[in-house]
């Protein structure tokens, strides 16, 4: 192969992590930089450029990449351009893409949001290769979605499609959220919405918790997993009600696309059978007759290190040269 | 064009329509036979290829025609089978596009469900010419869906998704629905659900209303139509509450596939200002930033009594040899 291998950068809102990828999703060599460091984002892409040009120089040179692919908060597939991320010091809207290849001899480079990213990296080298049809949840710090229908990322008209951290889980009385609305699944399901379960439910009950030895504010799924673990009540119930609400929301996910699997990746993702069990109960008791049984919840496998980069590098593959 | 026209087939409760058309969408012969008559499927198959042949001969012989398009209660457009359709006298898995294929000279035929179909006729004759993303909402006796993404109708891994009518509106304490859940925007937004908030309005309430003049049990949504032309205002508030319901869970659908219009077809579409107004102001409080103002809200402009036929016809140009 005359260009056997792509970049994957990874920017999230401290670090960027890159490397370079082979066609089996082996990462060559990688390195990071720090994102928040410049003000101005021609300078922090100077830096990022100069970086990934040495893992490139370290894979043989700018002639053996095929494209290179960046996941990047409200990136978007279709302009290149990341739009009003809130967690990254650069506002409006920037041509993240172009400015991105212009320093890098013309590479070609395609740009998604982290989640798409993530879906993309799971259908060439994760639990959805030879997946048609399938929906990435990401639960980490929000809750994000890629959706995969037959065999490609749903974009949507605008490049934006796949928000399903967004959807309104409970129209009335639903916890605020930070896009300003009320109820939506992110409010429950993001590591930040179950800590906010498990300081609720600390406050309303009365059992024992090994969780109430801990500082309620810096709580976190980990803390609640190993709880958990220990057979802790409280913690268990967390677990499950956060699972029922995903569960509820899949069973409606289901009823849009009917996919084959629904993929989970990211920090709830590791409470392992705690989340699995009742997202799977809530879905088998709220999903339509005709879909029943029919779909799978999975696991990322992916390393969660290498996850982010291979994702963004599996759109390297697709990625065109910019005009 | 060697074979320039299709024939459209739509199977409903009580009749088969069929029609021959054109590229344009012209439906140049039609007729109709009448569905429940035949215990065995096999006698109605028959008849239905003995009407559909007249009118093939009337466009110059089954030599003129591309394909034959089906739309069908629980078609399934990968196997050619209708599966368990609730109104329909014949139980079980019937493998309709190959009978009727086998009756009609091997012509190809595709089978889908009739909302599947109302979406393809509306992208390919309709309001939804040249879009590649959108989503087709049928109001009728049930609330039905089509999804378009990137072009194509969404059919889900197993064949039958978009069954958007059963998306849970209310987790709590939500209306019974046909499908044996509680709370589907269909126990809502379809004939019989609009019906019966028109039932509950004129019980819990005390306002005058002409709607207290016709029988409760056999309201339609043209009674409360031709109430709110009079300003009553019990039937404007039976819109309202509908135009919300239907508002919010569009927000809820914008988030998946971020569609450049939403078109509505059937009895309650014909509500026009009057449940569109409504639908609008939901869909633009509830809706992410991100798609604020994005997505069309659009009204089928095909006539009712042709759209069912030129829905399945506009398959039938996509129709390949049954094996």
């Amino acid at each position: 192969m005359e260009k056997p291998y792509v970049v994957g950068i990874d920017m999230g809102g401290t670090n960027t992590v890159f490397g370079v990828v082979d066609a089996r999703g082996t990462i060559l060599h990688s390195g990071s930089i720090k994102t928040g460091k410049h003000a101005d984002v021609n300078d922090y892409v100077d830096e990022l450029a100069q970086a990934v040009r040495c893992v490139v120089e370290q894979a043989g040179g700018s002639g053996k990449i095929k494209g290179i692919g960046v996941g990047a908060p409200n990136g978007n597939y279709f302009s290149g351009c990341i739009e009003s991320a809130a967690n990254l010091p650069w506002k409006g809207r920037i041509p993240l893409a172009k400015l991105i290849s212009e320093k890098l001899e013309n590479i070609p480079v395609a740009l998604t949001n982290d989640a798409n990213a993530a879906a993309i990296g799971e259908m060439t080298y994760g639990v959805a290769r030879g997946m048609k049809d399938f929906i990435m949840i990401t639960l980490g710090t929000g809750v994000g979605s890629g959706i995969v229908i037959g065999g490609n990322l749903v974009y949507g008209h605008d490049g934006f499609a796949g928000e399903l951290g967004h959807v309104i889980v409970r129209r009335h009385n639903g916890r605020q959220c930070g896009c300003g609305r009320q109820g939506c699944l992110e409010t429950y399901a993001s590591a930040t919405g179950v800590a906010r379960t498990a300081r609720e439910y600390l406050e309303i009950r009365n059992e024992d918790s090994v969780l109430r030895d801990l500082d309620p504010d810096t709580l976190t799924s980990k803390d609640i997993y190993d709880a958990a673990i220990k057979n802790d009540k409280i913690a268990l119930d967390i677990f499950e009600s956060t699972g029922h609400m995903l569960g509820e929301a899949f069973a409606d996910f289901i009823a849009f696309s009917s996919p084959e699997a629904i993929v989970l990746f990211g920090g709830l993702a590791k409470a392992g059978k705690f989340i699995s069990e009742p997202i799977q109960e809530a879905m088998d008791k709220n999903v339509l007759s005709v879909f029943a049984g029919k779909t799978k919840l999975l696991f990322s496998q992916l390393k969660e290190a290498d996850a982010a980069v291979l994702g963004a590098s599996a759109l390297g593959w697709e990625a065109k040269e910019q005009n």
